[in-house]
Order: structure tokens, then C-alpha cells, then sequence
């Protein structure tokens, strides 16, 4: 699925962003903020740029990995290190409505742009900030990363076989979840401040964005005072749910409340099993789980995994094939969400990247601008900020852009 | 920590939700909106409310798993099947801001609320919507799980041991995703809405939003067409990083590049390691994983958990230990970030559940609203609503309420 660069406008449509940030969790939330229209300005230091941009496979000379998490965005070198650097920073912050920075706690405050001052100068401005552990506490100048913040959260520990080792996730979920929350609060703010004009600071940390999700197991685990156990793929408290062998793979299948279960057992022509005293209910199954999965695995492995979920689907089942990431993108109904979109990037070809996962009817995220190239909107956008040509030809020759 | 109601203001003070969903993925998502001040008016058919009211742990008769999903709002009880509970509906949604909805796509339409109807009758209304495949292509009238989301957007593909089946992340990542998500969309709707005055039609989907999750895994499969493999813990492109076994347990160390590497082998007194030729960079270091990893492991087993963590800090190598969740909640800077707050819920004593992933410092997210009994909030809402006494009574008579 090709998407062409849009004319369209976006819900943030006029919201300009400095974007200081650099790697993933920063990127990423910049990134969401571009997609729905917002200009994003990404500040990168002149020379090497964002170090993600030398990451990751290249092809043609160019990281996949970084277009993952750059797209519409504008480009613009600058050396923070320097006074020049810092009051061009200064200035583009008088016309922005949003900052974004992923700089450990401090970093800020030592390139003279601690809270106090950032609200004292720039009192619209919305700050969104991303990081470890939180600005405050016992852990605020610790280095993390997601690893560190799966392990933390608590969320390692509740994955994985329950005779195995704590399992992560492979994706760096901690630094995306931060990433999406971050995207909301600027939101968030950015509504009040339309209100009020007032901007604000909103943070995100890697660990408490992974602590909010733990969602029932929190609840269970507060209301029982015993740690979930781990299940792997087991549902804690459902049975039949998880994964079933088919002749050539395994299904997912997922009903999750007796009248799923019954329409399962109905489509296996199961439903004497219901009357089985070791099968009348949840709890029951729970205790014999074991003899029922043998019992169904019998069944499901008489046939392919194509046709259980045809038989399952239209019995009202919910269910699916465990998928690779090409299957996945192959998928008819992933590509009918345009869940992979291209990139027109040029010289460097098309570039496919993950698609929008946020659908709007009026005013639909898009492909504004491709991925920049370091420093490609330098000039630009000083110029627009008042520079004259020979500033910024000066500016140039002392290594400041 | 114990968080009393606040009379603060949050950054969504004024907005008014109209909440239909149940069950974990809407209520997630309008239960941030209510975090964040927006006034959420959850809508629950009359007798037995929200299934999730029923599920779970009861703590004195009281859902605390409800309790997780669902403070920060208040409760109307009406039935949309019948027409005056029908006619409430639009009467309400003539005074909101959001409508947000989970059910299966169609139903609204069923209701008579199709898109075009609610475009035209409610122009100025942010519409959010969640589902598990998306409200077009082949699979949009399949029912979804998170468990089949998982399955099917390769996020499950990915995780889990590499001589082992793929592994299900134990939280239902893929509704939370869904519902943060929304949760973003929504208020971008909203900024838009400031400036325009038209409303928009928001959708996510449980499939989509962890596609988007796959990061850079989804980049370096499109520039390699290789299917990433399951590494576990390891990590595909780095070592040494992962678990290691010290005296008394496992810690998470992520040394992220050569620098940090340097300083885990320094702080290990094992420097002369990048002399020996099988371990000079990372691609070698890759190659001969399992010696590296036997080398190193002698070593950390010789000092406890607690032991390396306060040494590897101090050197400045992220690392952390793998907590369950009571260890988590028990640590000093989830404490001091305030991810778990305890909601006073009168009658039902204070339930505990977690906190606020973002921080906001001008309007900070609290609790409104504890968790609201089925209806308790009925009557007010319809008096509000202009309905006078008799006629509120005669609504309960009928059992529209």
C-alpha cells in the first residue's frame, strides 16, 4: 500500500514542535504528532545527526530504522553546546507551541533551560518530557532503558512460561508506550491551553508507562496480595483460551466467557463435554486443564490452521493464526488498514514503514513530509526565524548548524 | 500513598464524555480522559451494569479489577434498546464534547447513530471509537481479543525463547495500547475542534495499535525481508545485555553501546575481555555469545542483586532487577512517582489501584470522582439534563433507567 505525500490537513494542523529528542521514545511520540499535521522541527546536532541514523540495516545508505521514526518532520542542525546554538534554540521556542525532550534529568537545566525558566520565557509553550524513571524520586539521574523498565514494572515477571524466566517483550514496549502517552498529555495540554493559553510540562516516564498497563494484574494482585504467577500462554483465569495445535500450526483461540465456550465446543462437535463433571464450568476446566487440552488437541489437529479459523470464524469464535511480521503485512485485513505504508524518499527509494493506527474521518493522519535528511530544512527555517543569508552562511562556517 | 479527591483542575476540565464502552479497552481509554478532568459520564444498562462489575476479585462485594478501569467517572444507567432511552442518549450527546464507544461495528448503526446520522445531528461531537480489526475490510465484523490481536499483528511472533513457542505478553497489551491510543486521538480531535468547531470520527483497533508497537523489529524486517527471530531475553542485536545470574537471583543489565559496555566490564574488573579476539566488538562479541555469557556469569554469581545494582549504578550501567509485582510496588521510586494511589471508596473501604503515568505540572491528573456505584449518578445527570422529578421517576418505573 502506497501512500503519497498529502495535502491534507491534520488535526494538529498549525502546531509547531522543537523536537530535541534523539533515539526511539522521543522520536516515535514527535513522529505521532507529525502524522496528525503538526510541524514538527527536529533539532539534530550538525555532523552526525540523530545516532539512529547510522543504526539499524541499511539499504541504499539509509536506516529503515531511523525512517521508522522520523517521518514528517523537518530537519534542522544545531549545536546546543554553543551560546549561538542556544539562543537560536531560544528563538524557535518564542514561535513554537511545543518542546519535546528525551535528555536524562539536568540536561536541560545545564544548557540554561531549567522549568523555572522555560515557564518564566515561554509561558505557551507546552513541554513534553520523556525518561527512565521520573524527574523526581530516588532513581531520577539513573540511566534506563526499556529493558531496565520491563524488569521494573513488574511486566517481565508476569510473562513467560510458568516453569521459565521472566520473559520481555521483544519490541521496546516501554519506550513506546511512553511515547504514545507522552503524544496524549501534549494533547491534553494543548486543549487546555487553548482555553486558558497557559501552557504546561507534561512527563512520561519508561517505567510508569509500563506500570499503568498492567491493568487486572494490578487489580488481582492488590485485591489478593499474591503476585500473579506466570501462565505463558494460559489465561489465568479462563480455560479453554491460548494456543491449540492444528495439523500444520497452532491457533490462537480466545473465548472468553461460557457462551464462547460453548460455541467452541459446539464448532469441535464438543458440547458432550460440557456434561463431562470434570468440564460444567470455568473452574472446573481450570482444575483439569490439562485433560481437556488433550482431549480438544485431539480434535483441532485433525485440521489446518486455514481451516479452523474459517470454521471458528463464522462460528462466532474468536480466534487467529500466530502470525510472522511478513504475515502479518500480508494479511488482507492489515493491508486494508494500511497498516504498512510507503515513503517516497527519493534518491533512497520507497521506504515501507508501520501505517497510522489512529484512523480519523475529517481530519486523517497522513504522509506530510518524508523522512529529512540531516540538516535538509537548515536554511529554511532560519530564514523564516528573520535570518538573512549571510547570517546563516556565518552561522554555517563556525559549525553552529 | 494515599491520594484524597482533588478540586484542582486537570487539563481536560470543561470536556464532557459520553462513555458506552465496558469491559478493559473503552473504559481504559475514557477512565485517562477523567484522569486528566474531562467530565465522563459512563452509560450502563440498568440492572447489572458493566459485566466487569461483577468480575474479578470482590474485596466487601466490590470489584477491585472494575475499581482498576473505571474511577474518574460518573454512572448513568439507561437502556439503549428502548426508544426513551434512545431519545436520552441524543439528548445527552447535544451537550458533549466526545462520544466513545467499543461496541462491535455496526451497533450504533442498529441504535439509528449511524456515522451519517451523528455527523449530521451532532456535528461539533468528537466520535471515539475502539474494536479489534478496524470498522472496514474483511475481518471488520470478527469478534477480537487481545489475546487474537496479539496473535495476529507478529507482536506474540517475536517473543518468547528461541527453541520455544511464541509467547503472549501476560497484560492485555493490545486493548491498553488501543486505549491510549484513543485516548491521543481523541484529544487531537479536540485541539482541532478549538480552532474549528467540527467534530471527527476517532477509530482505533486492538490489531492496529500493536502493529505500530513492532518499532524497530518492523523496520529491520521490511530491509531484510528476514521474519525477526525469538531471542528470549537476549537482545538480536547486542551482547553482553539480558539477564544475568548473580548469588541470590537475576538482574536486568542493558549496556546499550560500546561505552556502556566498557564500563559493565570495568565495573566487573573484566576490562581485559576486549583484548581477547573473540570479544573486540559487538558483531564478535555476537558471534561467541554463550562463552562471553559463561565468563561473565561466573563472575556476577559471586555478588547478590542488591550488590550489583548499587555497583553498576554507581558506574553507570542501566540494570535493574527482574521484579514481581509487589516488588515493584514496593520500590522506593514507584513510591515516590506515586503509581499506586488508593481511591476512597466509602462503604467499600480505600482500593488501591495504579497511578498516573503522565505527569502534568500546571493541571496534574487526580481523582475526581472515586469509582461510581451502577447509577449513582442517574438521577442528577437527568435533572441536569432538564428532566423534572416525575419524570425521572416514571423513566425508573418503565426500567428505561
Amino acid at each position: 500500500m502506497s501512500v503519497s505525500q498529502s495535502h491534507t490537513t491534520g488535526s494538529l494542523d498549525g502546531i509547531r514542535v522543537i523536537d530535541l529528542t534523539r533515539v526511539i521514545s522521543g522520536p516515535f511520540c514527535t513522529q505521532i504528532l507529525g502524522d496528525h499535521g503538526a510541524e514538527v522541527i527536529k533539532v539534530e546536532p550538525p555532523g552526525r545527526g540523530d545516532i539512529v541514523r547510522s543504526q539499524g540495516n541499511m539499504v541504499n545508505g539509509f536506516s529503515w530504522y531511523f525512517a521508522q521514526f522520523n517521518r514528517n518532520k523537518r530537519s534542522l542542525t544545531l549545536d546546543l553546546r554553543s551560546d549561538e546554538g542556544k539562543a537560536l534554540l531560544c528563538r524557535l521556542l518564542e514561535e513554537a507551541d511545543v518542546l519535546v525532550e528525551n535528555f536524562r534529568p539536568g540536561v536541560m537545566a545545564k544548557m540554561g533551560l531549567d522549568d523555572e525558566t522555560l515557564r518564566e520565557r515561554f509561558p505557551h509553550l507546552v513541554i513534553g518530557r520523556i525518561n527512565g524513571f521520573g524527574s523526581s524520586g530516588p532513581y531520577r539521574d539513573r540511566p534506563a532503558y526499556d529493558f531496565i523498565a520491563q524488569a521494573m514494572s513488574g511486566f517481565m515477571g508476569v510473562n513467560g512460561p510458568g516453569d521459565g524466566e521472566p520473559m520481555r517483550a521483544a519490541p521496546p514496549i516501554s519506550d513506546m508506550v511512553a511515547s504514545q502517552n507522552l503524544a496524549f498529555g501534549i494533547c491534553a495540554a494543548l486543549v487546555r491551553r487553548e482555553r486558558t493559553g497557559q501552557g504546561d510540562i507534561v512527563e512520561t516516564a519508561l517505567t510508569n508507562g509500563l506500570i499503568s498497563m498492567m491493568g487486572y494484574l494490578a487489580a488481582e494482585f492488590f485485591a489478593t496480595d499474591q503476585v500473579p504467577a506466570r501462565t505463558g500462554n494460559d489465561h489465568p483465569m479462563l480455560y479453554p483460551y491460548g494456543l491449540f495445535r492444528a495439523s500444520d500450526g497452532e491457533v490462537a483461540i480466545a473465548p472468553s466467557n461460557d457462551i464462547m465456550v460453548e460455541r467452541f465446543l459446539g464448532a469441535l462437535d464438543m458440547l458432550h463435554l460440557l456434561e463431562d463433571e470434570r468440564f460444567t464450568d470455568n473452574s472446573r476446566r481450570m482444575a483439569n486443564r490439562e485433560a481437556l487440552r488433550e482431549i480438544l488437541t485431539q480434535v483441532t489437529e485433525e485440521r489446518s490452521v486455514d481451516e479452523w479459523i474459517e470454521h471458528l470464524n463464522r462460528a462466532g469464535v474468536p480466534c487467529g493464526r500466530v502470525y510472522n511480521l511478513r504475515e502479518t503485512f500480508e494479511d488482507p485485513q492489515v493491508q486494508a488498514q494500511q497498516m504498512k505504508i510507503e515513503l517516497d524518499q527519493g534518491e533512497f527509494g520507497r521506504v515501507p514503514t508501520t501505517g497510522f493506527p489512529v484512523k480519523m474521518s475529517e481530519a486523517p493522519a497522513a504522509v506530510h513530509h518524508p523522512v529529512p535528511r540531516l540538516g535538509e530544512h537548515t536554511r529554511d527555517i532560519l530564514l523564516d526565524l528573520g535570518l538573512d543569508e549571510a547570517e546563516v552562511n556565518a552561522l554555517s562556517e563556525r559549525g553552529v548548524i
